[in-house]
């Protein structure tokens, strides 16, 4: 059941970079929800490559197509089930790849797991996987702003500039205002800047993202081994690239004593339990408390990149190989609608359960 | 299911620090495994309360009782049910913890989560669950070492004092060899020395554990959501206390250039196909490539510091709070033996999926 | 995670006959059930043996422990763990079924399934295992019973001994008016009969137990592969000796028309939707209808008989076997309560995912 | 998760009768097997309607696609998606339905379950989700025939209609000979006969499947919850109009005494354990034991009926409805591959699940 992800709010993804469709079902989303495709297309357009000059230039519609699951644009209780055909599947040339080992990829990993692999752009190891969750996020994303649930993530760090301020200190509704999605303009300028760099020096950079959740109720998340932030480590750590994640004070607070590390409660004007600092980034005992939910995730640099590398070959032959055609020189703006979607599904599905036993 | 962890090598915790018992159930162990209870205690025994001035001075025998699942000390493949009885859970008062939200603890989330708690010693949410952790790593440990696998993990960081040098340049088998249960005798002496100073000034201070496995076969891990090193964070970020992971390269990995990041293959002289360097570690693609696996994990400070503190009762009352006892000034040499435990089953699981598919 | 059963309020069971103890984690009870040890020991002591002169002699008392989950007799939405220990585990001889593989009994197959087994007193295949469920059962039945919901199963057939009437013309309050548990005062003896005859030829015989739901509201159950009836039939499936099972018109329904079988919808003077008959068995589609769920499940007769029977051992070679000491002539008695808690776990389960989504 | 079913080998189906498809995913596949859209093909086209004139006659090509998870023919062990795609979904006008609550169908259910539904067709409860698990389940078998298991289903009655002889008295190759798909020449032509009759008569007419499983190696099948019996019990329930399971002696072996149901075990001339009889049905203590396993399942006549019929609608007012169109007047002839295909998910999946344990 790798390919599936939730508990009740559960999605299954589908399609390799070459076969016919990427896709997903979407599984115990609740019936009456009000969506449309273009509110799903949406969020696809914001993973779409192409989108900008420090991004991919392959060309990729990715449309979405709604196979089951709505009717009259309304979720029907039954599986949504969505795909995005892939258009070149057939055009490309993949021969020199089909015994290459490349480093940093999953070639070597998936031939041995399951003694073939379809080679063809990466397979299913391919990042096209992420735009299946990127869809069944924006249903998911939909029903919590019904609830008062906002989700906002942004490029915090590209290579070693990183913005100085932590959230509270930005505006978030400028995210989507520069093509490298960081709140602070200044900060987003030198990004974009080191980003054109590295494409120029035919390499490629990694990056942190920063993703904040407001207006979670106090009691999502669940004790022992589905605490809230573990499910959200493990979502942020099932996108391709990532490396690390942390939340609240994080590995920072490693180096706290207990004495400034706790939040301490007060009641606010409005009668509300607060906590006057946050470093436990809004969950407590792995269930949420009410305040904001902040984590960061580390993205690596993409393995591709257009310079030669020593690698092998299937047969452990050493080859030299040089990426070719259009690849992401930096994958951080386009990965910030992938995290969006899976907090989104982590959040929905505890939200879900909450409700199961209450 | 939020007390179940794993697929094919399942358990499932249970107890509370003042019930009658704390234990596991361990359901999936392949039959004819052979363990006695004698294997199991020296596992529990690295976690227990008192076991040097720097942990926690409360005394618990913490004595393992197998209630199922063995015969003549080998596994049948039924479930083996252990459990650790509850010495004093009658003796303490604990009253005056009734009402009040302790600050960074569980208390209030629980309270408005449930509807009500078990107030006592901290309930479910005591790190007393965790020695039903590490009494079913202890078999999934056993049997993994059967494959040649190895685990160990080791405190890499009290505070700011870190560890200079990288798991290649210690000696694991020195682990134990003091009390915080960190290989380089130096550091570990600086490290109890913060944490013994910690202690006296009646506060308690974070830190970061590593792990290492050694043995993993190629294969390990599925694509998508259950990629081996997502497991592997869900399964740390479970961990009372725990804020944060990264695996391989982590949050460094994010300043480096794809040009420096990537690991080259090479076939070495045994014909085993490697890579020189182990940004990876030891994963790709979510799957395991058969080098070192090693990972860090960041717990913060622990919240009971026996200091007055200010915080508010299930009234919304200000109330000023002391911690009484005895407690752990910083949790991480207890902690590195759950580490140990939940990596032992999430690699026996993935080694059990992997049997099914190959 | 084949000892554990539910979706959201899930049990998971241990032990074998003659381990130390047999139990059950409850895992996603919802917090604030007041239930006491007492309420749960009730329906144990319907299923323990020796209640009657047709069930086995053997004296075992099957007092429930509760372990951890409850609070001042409320349930605190923590796991809740429960065991009965084994009496005379240590007692008897088995050493003559050690390499004997019984009659229709699981010694062949457990063995060639994992290679080895426990052979005393059955092992994990033992109807012991039954009584965890039950403990189970009866928290799911008290939450059941806050939501007006009433489960009661009663003795249909014994051998050829079978109620002419169907569950209406029954005054299900007779249930436990007789050892036999069948409602109808002069079935139940003539059932008796029967039982003490087998008894006395050193044989056995099998039945059919009747259980109807009343109560459950419109909405439970779910498309596709979890249907109300389908999680019905394999609860009953599951426990020891079953056969078969059949809801509403079952086999019978096949050999009529449609314009037969078809329930007219009408509404009720009080405005409520109803059926006039109730071939559906209070379930369409897989979703309860708010009719009575009905439903049979036929028991065989047990396999160990004290007569001699040729069988072989684990060499391959042809043996006698001859039962001896005390066993149930006939299970249906004591099967009774394994039916009500094995429907209280489905029904209960259904429950909480309906909340989750409405 | 009421949309997927399995644990390793796992499908997940979506689509309603008029929406754009229908289709499943299948997860856990293992990598590296044959298999062409053909065989798949093959299987759909023993459900397809229109196939005799005793079955619905829709044309509906059913043309399978095959959207991911193949390569050159091979299963790559990622999921395995595939569609059907609903061809007339817009033509036919079903608004004399949307507020209808047809008899014995799953309008009334859906509606409360939801609180709206999809009234065209049927919507999701449609018995095209089936061709879904068709499409699966030829995946499934392919594979089980690599390992030597054989899984043959066929119509045993139609109405009062039945075989005589039980299956080893039938030549099963003769299933596919006749439309009604009955082995046994003669009792095929009554039954065809009798449903041309109901047809005739506007009406429609139950009957029951029976299936026959060779080759199962001993050891499939887990104690407690997911007995093989139990599994396939829930399998066959699950699929549409199914009212109820027996397996091996089944309800009739209610009525025998001990001494005549158990088995007799024996090795035979090869050294294999055998057992003389088998009312077991090949399954003991819920493991398979090396015999046939054989099972029959009970379907209701259908709901559709071309007379007119009493019902009400979604405001509780009495309607008065007519089915019209071109409905299966016995469901038997088209169930018969969906049973094959049920029992071939059930099998493949306790065979990895026994891979992984052994």
């Amino acid at each position: 059941m790798s390919n599936s992800y939730g508990k009740l709010f559960k999605i299954t993804t589908f399609g390799e970079s070459h076969g016919l469709s990427v896709g997903v079902v979407v599984d115990g989303c609740p019936a009456g929800l009000e969506i449309t495709a273009e509110e799903i297309q949406q969020e696809l357009d914001r993973r779409r490559p192409g989108q900008s000059n420090i991004t991919t230039q392959r060309k990729e519609e990715d449309e979405i197509i709604i196979l089951s699951g709505l009717y009259d644009n309304k979720t029907t209780g039954t599986p949504i089930a969505m795909m995005v055909n892939n258009k070149n599947q057939a055009g490309k040339d993949y021969s020199h790849l089909e015994h290459a080992f490349r480093p940093s990829h999953a070639d070597y990993t998936y031939t041995t797991k399951y003694g073939l692999r379809d080679h063809r752009g990466g397979g299913r190891s391919s990042a096209r996987e992420t735009l299946a969750r990127v869809a069944a996020g924006a249903i998911a994303s939909k029903y919590l702003k019904q609830q008062g649930i906002q989700i906002a993530s942004y490029v915090s760090a590209v290579g070693n500039i990183a913005l100085k301020e932590d959230y509270r200190a930005l505006d978030l509704s400028l995210i989507d205002s520069n093509k490298i999605r960081c709140p602070e303009p200044e900060t987003a300028e030198a990004m974009i800047k080191l980003v054109e760099e590295t494409r120029k020096n035919r390499d490629t950079i990694g990056g942190v993202i920063t993703c904040v959740i407001k207006g979670v109720p106090v009691g999502l998340g669940e004790p022992a081994f589905d605490k809230l932030h573990a499910e959200l480590g493990k979502a942020m750590l099932s996108i391709n690239a990532v490396k690390g994640f942390e939340y609240g004070s994080g590995f920072t607070g490693t180096t706290m004593y207990g004495s400034q590390h706790n939040d301490e409660f007060y009641t606010d004007e409005d009668g509300k339990i607060r906590t006057r600092t946050n470093h436990s980034g809004g969950i407590q005992g792995g269930i949420s408390n009410g305040e904001d939910i902040y984590f960061r995730v580390a993205f690596k640099p993409v393995a591709t990149i257009l310079q030669p590398q020593t690698s092998i070959n299937d047969a452990g032959e050493t080859i030299t190989l040089e990426g070719k055609g259009r690849h992401d020189p930096c994958v951080l703006p386009r990965a910030v609608p992938i995290v969006d979607a899976m907090a989104a599904l982590v959040i929905v599905d505890f939200l879900l359960r909450q409700k199961a036993i209450r």
